[in-house]
């Protein structure tokens, strides 16, 4: 799959898995470590627990407004402060992707302020998604955050902000991962 | 890639190919038949010339009301009186997947009637989007039709109608290749 990203859980790797929860659906093997790697490179895991992919894709809600307000206040990946990460991989039901687009847009934001919440917490949270359905994948988004322990507690509200949405009812799988850079 | 539907032009196949014109940007190499299958059946063709793939997946634009008026008129694919098929692959610029939602779909149809279009000829003409741009294809949308020998020309007045919108301004290659069932 060229320009996607792959995720891969096993015994070795850049980061250091401090904490995983299946929040709703069946679970991930356990592993120790995460690599985040483009397609063609090889991980540090000599036997990999999983593989996810995924792909940074365009916009599929957010309007111009809301894109300009994000790039303004939003960091880029990589930050030398930033030694926290999460890996949240989500599935949403076949009754959300049955649903028209403006449907799921009014769901999206007008109702569950989704990118009003992540606005909330800019600068300090770095994000990233993934797009995985199209790809065949178990997850429909690979979510990707990088933050500063300092920011930890944020991160949680940030979470918990989301997970009360009405959004949040077509969610039907979801894995909390915390990671450390080793 | 699970689920995806693979499209191989060579020299044998279910499909003959009766035309084949670039109508924008390079065109492909020059094949005699196409096969339509889903992933990991075997085609025909004994030596490819190409393989292109997509995925039926959720929409992207169309609201609610248009999803209603689009599935009480359209007709599904395989009906026997459509002996004419058409594999028109589409890759639109970058300018056109920078842009925010409301900005792509302000384009699609307040601006070109995309939808209001495509209506007007149905049940005729029955249609299939395949989306590739996720899976790292050359193009980003393969898009497939069926329709019998009387609806020929209807169809090319549909081609024509959507060649003539503003959306069209950003396709920056497209490929018109006109089959018939062997």
């Amino acid at each position: 799959m060229q320009g996607a990203t792959q995720f891969i859980g096993g015994d070795a790797g850049h980061l250091r898995i401090v904490g995983m929860k299946a929040i709703k659906g069946q679970p991930l093997a356990q592993a120790t470590h995460i690599d985040k790697v483009a397609t063609g490179r090889s991980a540090g895991s000599s036997r990999p627990a999983w593989l996810l992919r995924g792909i940074a894709s365009n916009v599929r809600y957010a309007t111009r407004g809301e894109l300009d307000d994000l790039r303004r206040r939003q960091e880029p990946l990589g930050r030398a402060s930033a030694t926290m990460a999460a890996l949240i991989p989500i599935k949403k039901s076949s009754a959300w992707w049955d649903l028209a687009q403006d449907e799921r847009r009014a769901i999206f934001e007008e109702q569950s302020r989704h990118t009003a919440i992540g606005l909330r917490y800019l600068p300090a949270i770095a994000r990233q998604l993934y797009h995985s359905r199209d790809l065949g994948e178990p997850f429909d988004f690979l979510t990707w955050f990088e933050f500063a322990p300092a920011d930890a507690v944020a991160f949680d509200d940030l979470l918990a902000a989301l997970r009360a949405t009405q959004e949040w009812h077509y969610v039907e799988r979801e894995i909390d991962i915390r990671l450390q850079r080793d």
